[in-house]
């Protein structure tokens, strides 16, 4: 397994301009009137979950953590600021010299959140925490509605592996964050090179039916993919007729051909007359995989056939209808001066019902005796330290310290954690039908339970 | 405006692992069989659009020829291909010296599409073009749904002016496309610094909520504001009360400021209230922009509300419903023998309902004396060459030539071609109630018109 720190390629240059406007906008004013340099805290959470789900998957932070490394600006984008008067002299004499000094927690990634969440806290100064707002929320945002949409397909694919195969439905790199994403969530493998060379993901494929067109016969493309990738390669056997395209496979790979693809037609019903026919044939061990616009819920449809693995594509990066997880950044606490231990108050926009409860929170996951979660405890307090005992699994961890980055899992254990996590819902949470969370973090039930009430 | 060749900053490494693994393993199997060198063409199209919609807009053209510039593989690259047993050392040497040698025709970026409309034409050695299959539907099917959702906002809107401001609710590089493409479909401009930075894209913004809330009271952060941006910026009134936020904004800047924004709530009763409060200041020029979760429905819905400025988000980079245009990349035609003369034999896949019509595609938009479109003409035949005449507007450019790019607009050029080609479209096409195209492309219905039977 490559280690999620093994150099990137794709996008490794400067995130810094993956920002809003209207961010260096904030910060020139705030450089001007001196908020700039008060202590504040945000959080990211969503307020509610996507229509019907009942719980999500936190996805990204390790992107994040390898984005905001890279948040630096240099002359070119400073210059190009400058020129076009989105930031003055002083903004650019601060950007140049920034860098992220500031705290960063959150749930860890893979695990589980509900509507409130606080999934992730940025302290700091007002002026290092509030640029980081977009870049943050479009990893947390795309990445856990990925994650989230494959979590379901895992439960609805019961054990069987999961392909990931979306990429040419989705932005070239959103694929392959897309493709880390489900690797998170439980699926076994991908399509995408680039997610099996920057991450790690195993990745897999055999052939398209551009392979058997190309070839003046299938018998011929067969043959020629046997040679080249051995009898246990995978075959595509619906570009013409799909009995005989079976008969064919197994002519020209034997019985121990390694599988079997279909990617058209009534999958369940086409499955189990495939294998039917593959075990007239003798080739009993050969595996059937379908991959054709599956989602969580044709999955599920597909319990009864006789199929090895699944390939989940466009409804995969589509986030199964919900590609984005609605978080949003918030200032939750701020410093009315100055310095590292100016007493902070609590804000929280008022003017509709989008309300939210400031001041910073902390959360655990409150867990029965069979370790099933039970609550979702969340209190406001000023500060972090030391956990609170008996009020669950604490949910936060430190992420970076002083601009330090001091959690690194590897790939492989954000996918344990997240079969973890994922085993403390219950069949109600797990239900594929649409359905409302059983948990929700409510922070007013406990409120200001510890804390200088902020 | 920046000119689209600027050099690019984030994805501008290697493009050449954004690749599903299947290509690779095809390619090796036709180098080892000799299909690799075999003349082949490969059309992208879309067998039908998104569920009710009437038109499809090309967009990514651009984007496609740039990474296929930076489509190249260095030696960690193919070490890692050959170490994880994908490729061969045949292939290896093979990808060590890729460089796509080629041609690509394709309709205009900003154009207009219809299902089966040969989008964009790949012609060269199998083995040049089967392994650009995913990255150019990653970024065509993207670009398209952004663009393809931005136009019809843009029609919602009738004339008022666009933000684009989605970033933070889809992928941090998916955020900087969508940015481009929704410019090319009529956006005024984007919130995205990067899309400024590196395509041109004009940007805007000024605060969010965490710069009122960040300051110890609204009177105070408007007035920093206004010192910083000018009385000509907007102020974000709803934070706390609407109508005080307005008098403070309106206090802080005097009448003329420039622009009010809301965020929640009623859009459209709010800006009622607004305008009438803003007038009654005597801020009677000061304009009214609204951003809450609109989308082309929500935004027609506005059209009697005295708006200024539409901001349009997460709907936006969701493809407002359709994050992905489902097109599809497919062998059409191949050489049966190498060489550059060799004859070619169109291919369909045959074996279910997808269908398709085998041999290259020549389109052209037959247009009535008023200039709107009446069909969409695509002619099979067997190599490019110069248009029929009295078919209507030739719809395919040559964009790459024998390797060379020899097509590259500026970005204000295919946006004033979009424009042009959105208005050879009718209300029938226009109305943003679903429905089904007007135009289909049909092959068969022309078939073999000219040319050698493919």
């Amino acid at each position: 397994m490559v280690n999620m720190t093994t150099t990137t390629t794709v996008g490794a240059t400067s995130t810094a301009m993956l920002t809003d406007h209207y961010e260096l906008t904030m910060l020139r004013a705030a450089l001007a009137d001196g908020t700039a340099h008060h202590q504040a805290v945000f959080e990211a959470f969503a307020r509610r979950l996507p229509d019907g789900r009942r719980y999500g998957v936190v996805a990204g932070l390790g992107r994040i953590v390898e984005a905001i490394e890279s948040f630096t600006f240099d002359t070119s984008r400073v210059a190009w600021l400058l020129e076009h008067g989105i930031i003055d002299e002083r903004t650019a004499d601060h950007l140049l010299g920034y860098r992220f000094t500031g705290n960063i927690d959150a749930y860890r990634e893979g695990d589980i959140y509900f509507p409130n969440s606080p999934v992730l806290t940025v302290s700091g100064t007002f002026a290092e925490c509030v640029v980081l707002e977009t870049l943050i929320l479009s990893i947390l945002n795309h990445d856990s509605a990925m994650a989230s949409a494959a979590a379901r397909m895992v439960s609805a694919a019961d054990g069987r592996p999961l392909l990931e195969m979306g990429s040419r439905r989705t932005n070239e790199s959103a694929a392959v964050a897309a493709a880390r994403a489900a690797y998170i969530a439980g699926f076994a493998s991908t399509s995408n090179l680039q997610a099996g060379f920057q991450y790690g993901v195993p990745t897999r494929g055999t052939a398209a039916h551009a392979f058997t067109l190309g070839h003046t016969s299938e018998r011929e493309a067969f043959a020629s993919q046997v040679a080249s990738l051995g009898t246990d390669t995978t075959l595509l056997v619906d570009t013409y007729d799909i009995p005989q395209g079976i008969r064919t496979a197994v002519e020209a790979a034997g019985t121990n051909l390694g599988g079997i693809r279909l990617d058209s037609g009534d999958l369940g019903d086409e499955a189990r007359k495939a294998r039917a026919l593959l075990d007239s044939l003798g080739a009993t061990s050969t595996k059937i995989s379908v991959t054709s616009d599956l989602d969580e819920h044709t999955i599920a449809a597909l319990t009864d056939a006789p199929i090895d693995l699944y390939g989940a594509g466009t409804k995969l990066v589509g986030g199964s209808g919900h590609p984005t997880a609605g978080m949003v950044y918030k200032l939750v606490a701020i410093a009315d001066e100055p310095g590292p231990y100016a007493p902070m108050r609590p804000v929280a926009k008022k003017a509709t019902s989008k309300g939210s409860v400031g001041g910073r929170k902390v959360a655990y996951r409150a867990l029965d005796h069979q370790g099933h979660a039970t609550r979702e405890v969340v209190v406001v307090r000023h500060l972090p330290g030391a956990p609170e005992t008996g009020l669950g699994r604490a949910l936060q961890v430190a992420v970076i310290r002083d601009g330090h980055v001091v959690h690194r899992p590897s790939l492989a254990e954000i996918r344990a954690h997240h079969r973890g996590a994922k085993a403390e819902l219950t069949a109600l949470d797990l239900d594929l039908a649409p359905g409302t969370p059983r948990l929700v973090a409510d922070p007013t039930a406990i409120g200001n339970l510890i804390g200088a009430g902020a």
